[in-house]
């Protein structure tokens, strides 16, 4: 059941799933306190057309004038098809209530621990001093740990003692002292879950006290300046030392600003940040470190560590308390990395029983194989298709931008972003535009758009849609007339990239499943992850074969599954540990140069269910 | 039995010592390669008189012209009463044959370990990460480490791994990897032993492959031109942190100018120094690290720490390998420091089963006290005299300084350093004068100068020599007409210096083991450490009651062993270790405001045997 957002995207329930849980699902922002329980009536939602009776709970919690309006709750609300709603403007970009949170059901069990000492003042008879004291009476507490710390601390700690009486707060990470703090303070501690893609930096911050996200905050990664993809980042560090420290500089400016963000919005300190966790695809994991990447994008691609690092945020210039602990992802191989293990950490139903897949879907597409044996991952070159880029009027996900297409006899409907005239196409317009062509016979299974003239069946008005075009071949008519009078097209070019992708992501799924002496219909459930894929259409993905052909049920779109691995790993550090364990433990399968997935290649390309 | 060493010094040998054991005992340069088994005959000295026959081991390594021009081994050699000699002035300063070599016999276990790894090349079979194959391998060495490294290594590892073809060098430290070297350096590994006291810094260079000191050099400490005692020093800290940092700064870059020295001398590069242990007195201490002062010296005299701190030597700014350890001794309070742990860690004699004391002489001066039953220390404020200072013609130990005194019947006879006229005095010769002149009846007991009008038992050679003086009372000629045609004296007020001096070493040792419930007669042995207490001649400090009434024979003085307890402990990390437990079980009495003390230092002023 699809339902409106306005002002202009479109959401797919999943059958008995509430408006709430899809909105939390899709990552859209909308207050949720009780998370769905119907006792705190927070969720409410505009509902512009197709609104129905108030329920008991609605009629608790709203009131008349409300409910006349059309406001509603999201949990409460019966979705009905055709509905179409406003988010309340004032949430928009207030993500205080926690949309994260329902994703992150694990045990709060970050590693830090705050603990008050009352330490008696030294006196003549008491000469111990001032860090013995802190050490001896943490060890009153916390039998046979040997405690440390840092330089910077034990400086500030004489003066730190005496501001309160020698009431104090340590904020302890193992056997470290991470800092201690005058007088009490144990209820602010905060940790950052950090998404470093090539394109955008997401950072949300943690309240590790009571286990909720706070706010989400994200922005352009600061290399972009330095080239579009991982390709050019690691052609631009390898010119010169000083240009890889750059790139490095460049990235760590975009998550200060994000930590600030962050620290000024919610009115807490910067030093009340103690952890950070980082997923990010390898040459990001790298660049953010200032590793060396010369021997990353040369056969046989290999980085200078895929291990799961840490270092004292000090060491690499981040602006969260200094010897608070930056926690990486680790890598599987070059062109699979911590952004792949933090997606299958967030979304852990494909660790379950059975056989399971991930699909990560962007520019470079990973895929994670679990069966009842082994991991196996691998990275497929998607190309940037899916985003729009590479395709004649493709464009991103924006105003303007062609996402939902639907083809009668009659003609084209088309939904644009932001309800204006069409000035190009996104990817999940164009995935279902490709469907939608092929289900009406516009085009055949090779992708081939048809000779209007010989294929007298087709309708007239869609016929009248067909022109030969130019250098790109023939090309069909999304849209006459758009933005500027330009007409919107798909020319025999465009849907040739999106054969490749799509080619390159279904045979990269059989190469998964051959290597594990399985076939697509072994497969028990497929997970969607990346937010792009929560925009597609899951009939428009299985119907064009970019996954495999199984109960739609069984696909589920989980959005950014690496950024929610990284709020898990913050929340409860077993998850973190766990992450190093499974990155050991899954086997990566390099595609380039394999002749069962350039086999599986050709024939992938063909636009039809993919069995 | 004395023996002259020109130009101007005099040692003591123990009965049944030889040469080369006193040598080595005193630290003096002397080369020694099998430490007195006469087998290498590499310790020469040219006897200038009282030479005797060449022994068997002499002819066999000597040449004839040696052997006329009084060339004997110092180990072979029958040493005889007024035999004077001069050590080879080419071995003066070069202690590469390791002078202190003797004084450590640990075993060589210093926690650092350089592994050749010859790591398989990657390929696209086997794509692990660079850091992850370094791992990978370690960890078939050592089964169950968890291996971590700093950012700055990883930074650099893909260029290092690839400049021998993947054949490399780690140094270990415990789980960490300190550095990866291309090619096979295992034979290249060492690290500096580091004495920082309030005046001067010494600095032993350690090969820890062999077990060998090197070399040994010394500086005046950059902070003295901040005031000369702790207590200016902390005076100055105190008054803003831009100075504390001035302090912090200065002495380090003392040692980075010490460390210069060592590498340029031996040739070895400064990332080849792994570890480094520091001695130094709680000031000392907090200054190199930069902590606060602010309450070291008010009581109740709290120190920031006193546990054995360790940090990366880019932590603090020392210019070793940036990744190496700096290791900390721990201090017991805040006027008996690491230098005192070191003191016991060198001299390990004074934890053998029995009572005994070591002493550690200087304008501090610190007493340890190891009972069957526990042990004690304390600081007791010695002043400076011992070192010359606060004496009206007091000098340090250096050419014209009068360092031995005999009186007889007929007169004064003294020995000047270098052999030159006498310009003043330094302690040792302080101690020796007050000796004899108590034992020829010049002054009595109490101290005072006695009156040559009422006392014509003394002979008129020395009646002559005492004379009314100015100010400071009475005084004595120890030299008529010395430089410049000055006579040396001393004066009433300058024998009282002495006395406030020993008495207040003498009541620190009785107020101890009476804390131990303990007296004088209980005492096993003594150890004298500092290198000034080597100089004093032991029946003079008995004579005065400097230290207790015991056998000369169980009275030792081991030079400084602060510095040798470092050397011990980069020697052998278990050592170090030792340090942290000694530290936490030895009781700190504090003699300030202590009833106890200042009735014990009333009677300790008397210049008799102190029992």
């Amino acid at each position: 059941m699809k339902i409106k957002i306005k002002p202009g995207r479109m959401i797919e329930l999943l059958p008995e799933e509430s408006l709430l849980a899809a909105l939390v699902r899709y990552q859209l922002p909308v207050p949720n306190v009780c998370n769905g329980k119907g006792t705190c009536g927070k969720c409410k939602v505009r509902i512009t057309s197709g609104v129905s009776a108030p329920t008991q709970a609605e009629l608790k919690h709203l009131s008349g004038q409300e409910i006349d309006e059309g406001i509603r709750l999201a949990c409460a609300v019966k979705p009905q098809e055709g509905m179409e709603i406003e988010l309340e403007s004032g949430v928009t970009y207030d993500r205080k209530e926690a949309v994260l949170r329902n994703m992150m059901q694990t045990e709060l069990n970050p590693g830090l621990e705050k603990i008050l000492l009352r330490i008696s003042a030294p006196s003549l008879a008491d000469e111990r001093g001032d860090w013995d004291r802190v050490v001896d009476e943490i060890a009153g507490k916390r039998p046979h740990a040997s405690i440390h710390a840092d330089l910077s601390l034990l400086e500030k700690l004489p003066q730190v003692l005496r501001t309160k009486n020698f009431k104090a707060t340590v904020t302890l990470w193992e056997n470290e002292v991470l800092d201690v703090e005058a007088g009490d303070t144990t209820q602010s501690i905060f940790g950052v879950a950090l998404d470093i893609g090539t394109t955008s930096v997401a950072a949300a911050l943690v309240d590790l006290k009571r286990g909720t996200v706070l706010k989400t905050v994200s922005s352009e990664n600061g290399q972009t300046a330095y080239g579009a993809d991982v390709i050019s980042r690691i052609s631009y560090a390898n010119e010169s030392p000083e240009q890889r420290r750059q790139l490095r500089d460049r990235v760590r400016e975009t998550v200060n600003a994000l930590v600030g963000k962050l620290t000024e919005a919610e009115g807490i300190t910067a030093d009340s940040i103690y952890t950070m966790t980082v997923v990010a695809n390898t040459t990001m994991n790298h660049l953010f470190l200032g590793l060396d990447v010369s021997c990353l994008a040369v056969s046989p691609f290999v980085s200078a560590s895929n291990s799961p690092l840490s270092f004292a945020a000090a060491e690499l210039g981040i602006k969260i308390n200094p010897r608070g602990k930056i926690l990486l992802f680790p890598n599987i191989a070059s062109f699979v990395g911590g952004d792949t293990v933090g997606a299958v950490v967030g979304a852990p139903e494909v660790l379950a029983e059975g056989t399971h897949l991930l699909i990560d879907l962007g520019t470079n597409c990973e895929l994670f194989l679990k069966t009842s044996e082994a991991m196996y991952a691998c990275s497929t070159a998607a190309g940037p298709a899916f985003e729009g880029a590479g395709i004649t009027q493709g464009m991103r996900a924006k105003p303007g931008a062609i996402e939902g297409v639907a083809i009668t006899d009659q003609g084209v409907e088309i939904e644009v972003i932001g309800e204006q005239a069409a000035v190009g196409i996104c990817g999940s317009g164009l995935v279902e535009a490709i469907e939608q062509m092929k289900l009406a016979g516009i085009i055949n299974k090779q992708g081939t758009i048809v000779d209007p003239a010989k294929n007298t069946a087709l309708n007239a008005p869609l016929r009248e849609r067909i022109r030969p075009g130019g250098k790109d071949g023939r090309e069909f008519v999304l849209a006459f007339g758009g933005a500027d009078g330009v007409d919107v097209v798909l020319n025999q070019k465009d849907i040739g990239e999106l054969q490749l992708a799509k080619g390159a992501v279904c045979a990269g799924i059989k190469t998964l499943l051959s290597q594990a002496g399985l076939t697509l219909q072994d497969l028990d459930s497929v997970v969607l992850a990346g937010t792009f894929a929560s925009y597609l259409n899951a009939r428009s993905i299985l119907e064009i074969g970019l996954v495999p052909d199984i109960a739609p049920e069984r696909i589920r779109a989980v959005g950014n599954s690496a950024h929610v691995g990284a709020v898990r790993a913050l929340l409860n550090h077993e998850e973190y540990k766990q992450a190093g364990l499974l990155a050991k433990e899954i086997k990566h399968i390099e595609l380039g140069g394999n002749k069962t997935f350039t086999s599986f290649f050709m024939k992938s390309m063909y636009i039809e269910r993919a069995s």
